[in-house]
């Protein structure tokens, strides 16, 4: 008996720039809750963590550009990530009829991880994740659940710790690929991955390993893309299927499969 | 065919005096954790979102020992309860081995709430329960998940709601009866409902409708008591089995049925 094509799932990533700005975070859940197909939305933080930090005093410590996540830190963002920002995306993905759960790593168990090793730079409360509890996403899904990934995860002792969620979206997205058509989707701002990061016009519509690489050697992708990018090559590898980045109001046409952003495929 | 004896299900409502209290916690915790049939933990606030309010510069507002819940504070509780405690008890039991999962009214739906209309008062984002998601309470203690509720509920169009947890448990208990035989306690900072609110000997054993009406008209009972005696005999009315007000260190003796706080009964 041949065997069944396993279903399509999207796994979503939203950041500051859909979460600090309220029409476009608004458009955005509409959109994603007209989504038929199963679907998993992570978020990132958005602006209100450095200004609830400020507001109490707490000063941003960072090293070449990463956050360390001190204890007053963990707290502010265990508050805005999990707290604020996930309950007010789950209330309104209720009022869109969309059956929203909102997730940190702790919940269910979803996502362990293990507090990043001081080398050189001790990054404090970060966690690298170990491990997607996909039986259970799996429960979720086929409840017509829908999970809201906050950027917090845990370590099974009892401590939580800060999680990129570009990178939360792309292991879930992996672990997933083991039992769904993957659909990877990061939400971007700027229409997708330009050749000139000054001109919108640049979008480079499909990306292959191949061409990659040529454009790396080139020098013609921005700094702040290449990790992106790599790690996008890295989850193909593992086996997504697809990986779209594009701006948040583009997300209607990429799930009808029409041409918008920059599709990255092996 | 006899019907089948339901399950118990133990609904356990926690409040400041073990939330602000660390070790309080973390044994109370591990006692909870401990608990072998279903159960279901409810947490109030503590004492953390009036430490953050005032760092805010946000004033509490109150009418007649009731708060007032302006947009400015909605935030704040939403982020402390739902955030920082939910997510810090989760993280706790899941190391304890509990498979807890973190949830606020909106999540999964699990609490409908509506505004508390303005009459006199305006409470502001007050939410009244409007009906409590059993269906899925059930699957999720099917699935060996352990539900914990932050005293934040959701009006299906979109609003956040600050609702009270003693009200948040009852109505939980009340809605479980219907399916379960449901155990709901209490765990309070006196060791149990007292003749003399200033002798912790006075515990009152064992209390049902007839003796807490004559208590009543005695006077016998602080005024504090009152209305939440008058709620635990309206559950048991509504098909709780049993209601049991303690202090949290005494849970293992409640759970193995040993005398300990005060057992309330029709």
């Amino acid at each position: 008996m041949p065997k069944a094509t396993p279903n399509k799932v999207y796994v979503i990533k939203i950041g500051c720039n859909v979460i600090n700005n309220k029409p476009t975070l608004e458009q955005f859940l509409s959109q994603f809750a007209a989504i038929t197909e199963p679907k998993i939305l992570v978020h990132g933080g958005g602006k209100l963590a450095d200004v609830l930090s400020a507001k109490l005093g707490i000063s941003p410590k960072m090293h070449e550009g990463r956050r360390i996540t001190d204890e007053a830190t963990l707290d502010v963002v265990t508050m805005v990530y999990a707290g604020l920002i996930n309950k007010q995306i789950i209330a309104r993905l209720q009022a869109l009829n969309c059956n929203a759960l909102g997730l940190s790593g702790a919940d269910g168990n979803i996502i362990l991880s293990q507090k990043r090793p001081a080398t050189n730079v001790d990054y404090g409360f970060a966690g690298d994740i170990v491990k997607v509890n996909v039986t259970w996403i799996q429960q979720l899904l086929n409840s017509c659940i829908t999970p809201v990934l906050a950027p917090i995860t845990h370590n099974a002792a009892g401590q939580l710790l800060n999680t990129n969620a570009d990178t939360i979206a792309a292991e879930v997205a992996k672990a997933l690929s083991k039992k769904y058509r993957v659909e990877l989707c990061f939400c971007f701002d700027k229409p997708g991955v330009l050749l000139d990061v000054n001109d919108a016009n640049t979008v480079v519509h499909l990306l292959n390993e191949e061409k990659f690489l040529q454009l790396k050697r080139a020098g013609s992708i921005a700094d702040g893309m290449l990790p992106k990018l790599t790690n996008t090559f890295a989850t193909l590898h593992a086996g997504v299927q697809q990986v779209h980045i594009f701006q948040a109001q583009d997300l209607p046409l990429i799930i009808e499969g029409k041409r918008a952003g920059t599709l990255c495929q092996l």
